[in-house]
């Protein structure tokens, strides 16, 4: 079975681990978002495609939910000591991402190749691919101006209320010459639309010119999986976003989200009782235990969704 | 006693320290060589002034001799992992201060305000200037070719023979300004020459375009520490290059590169007995336990350094 996972960071990147662990490395594509990527300190940080590398190559801390396990802090505190910005934490190992991606940039390399060659470096088996070499930057909407992504989401931690959202960039950004001719050969067997956060984390994805059409013109199932469970998300602002942007948080607003794009849509156990509901949006609903836990949660979950997929005919 | 110290890494840092600890902080200006700094992995290292901002901070590594104590590595462990250029070995805390001075240098600030910045943050009391704001590159001249200094000292471990140096850029490097007010104010009481390399580390400093002129029109006293003592050099290659340039490493050959700008010299007890002939140079000679195995010796030193100065009419 081909798969393409869409994902953003944490959630996105265990159902990503869980498809990594469960299918053959040649099998799977995992395309990242890229809208939370930002400069800072001089270096090009890419928050989502980190989080799926460190996961499939087993190097993210699993309690902090970002970043490298055994990590150390000592730049981050002598930095602050020289006056300098300290509010984006990063860890000494992780640093090394950052430089050597900024240097491979400036030496003329796509984000592509280097993700590659970071993703060959660590030994994760499945393409994991940007989902365009252009920048593109999330912005926040709030009634007290514009914040760009990281500012909103690690300096002011969510706190603002969100009007809503622009992809800065995203006109003339060309989707990833990879995924499209993925997409064009028309191998694939399942889309897959991880939990992660539909506003900031997929739909970047999905505004990238091209991508969006190229994967409705294909006859593979897309299944989506549901971030909010029982009207909460599992992890960041999902839930409080979609309050503030007058929407109920639940796994019905994020079907009507995807409505007219995806054939398939993953729901909790505990909203189970929507099921029905959601069908009439016009797709197929699985109930499944989505909250991932451990390992084994990540492949149950990555095995129901391809098996869902299969249910469809082709 | 207003002192003005020219110096290179370890060894001027020491006699630095000493100097620091024995004058008011308003009386004591440290002239920093800057021909040892390259660019590399995208951030300035200025490996001169960090090992005396690190001494007189009290945050050097005294084992080492480089770099900061209680330092971690994950940084270039996992760099290294990458596929990066793991060469020159960079702690993670040590970082810091090269991100700091890149971003610093991009948004337009000087190496001379970024090093008082960066001074005041870590709460030096003396000046630290780099001998000039202009980049200088020291290469060494091998008789396979041109090698960067960092090339020379670190990756190749000194190994390459030396045939000779050249300083790129500073033909047209202006001297730092604040260097040059301080000279033109006469109100220096003596010029300490610490005992850092001659070739690699004081030779630049006299060698920026203004500087070794207005030493010399100076009235003030200019006594050398030699970085000879009893044919070696306490650390790094000097005895080496000296061998191989085809001089005798010697004290007496250190006071022969420095003849006709300094008034007097410090050697090693040990050296004793080269003093007289020292003496036909046209210099006085003060003999004294150069080597500065602790803080005491490095307080000692720069007394006798002071008071050697004294001794001398201006």
């Amino acid at each position: 079975m081909n798969v393409l996972a869409l994902s953003g960071g944490v959630g996105g990147a265990k159902l990503a681990l869980g498809l990594a662990q469960t299918l053959p490395d040649e099998n799977l594509t995992i395309v990242a978002n890229t809208g939370d990527d930002f400069t800072h300190l001089g270096l090009r940080i890419c928050p989502d495609i980190d989080t799926v590398v460190y996961t499939l190559s087993d190097l993210a801390d699993k309690e902090r939910g970002w970043g490298r396990q055994n990590e150390s802090w000592n730049f981050m505190a002598a930095f602050g000591r020289l006056g300098g910005e300290d509010w984006f934490n990063l860890g000494d190992g992780d640093l090394a991402m950052h430089i050597h991606r900024s240097l491979e940039m400036a030496g003329g390399k796509s984000l592509t190749e280097i993700t590659d060659d970071i993703a060959s470096a660590l030994g994760i088996g499945p393409a994991i691919l940007p989902m365009s070499d252009d920048p593109i930057a999330t912005i926040v909407e709030t009634p007290d101006g514009l914040l760009p992504f990281q500012h909103y989401f690690v300096r002011d931690r969510c706190v603002p209320a969100v009007t809503g959202f622009r992809f800065d960039g995203i006109e003339t950004a060309k989707p990833n010459p990879k995924l499209m001719n993925l997409l064009g050969r028309g191998t694939l067997d399942a889309i897959i639309i991880t939990p992660s956060n539909p506003f900031v984390s997929i739909d970047p994805i999905l505004s990238v010119p091209g991508i969006r059409d190229a994967l409705q013109m294909l006859s593979s199932p897309i299944v989506a999986v549901s971030p909010i469970v029982g009207g909460q998300a599992i992890k960041g602002p999902a839930a409080k976003i979609m309050t503030e942007l007058g929407l109920p948080s639940s796994a019905m607003e994020v079907a009507k989200h995807y409505r007219g794009l995806i054939d398939g849509f993953v729901i909790d156990e505990t909203d189970a009782a929507q099921a029905d509901d959601i069908s009439t949006l016009g797709m197929k609903v699985k109930v499944a235990q989505t909250v991932m836990r451990d390992l084994d949660d990540r492949k149950r979950l990555a095995t129901e969704c391809c098996d869902f997929a299969a249910t469809f005919p082709s």
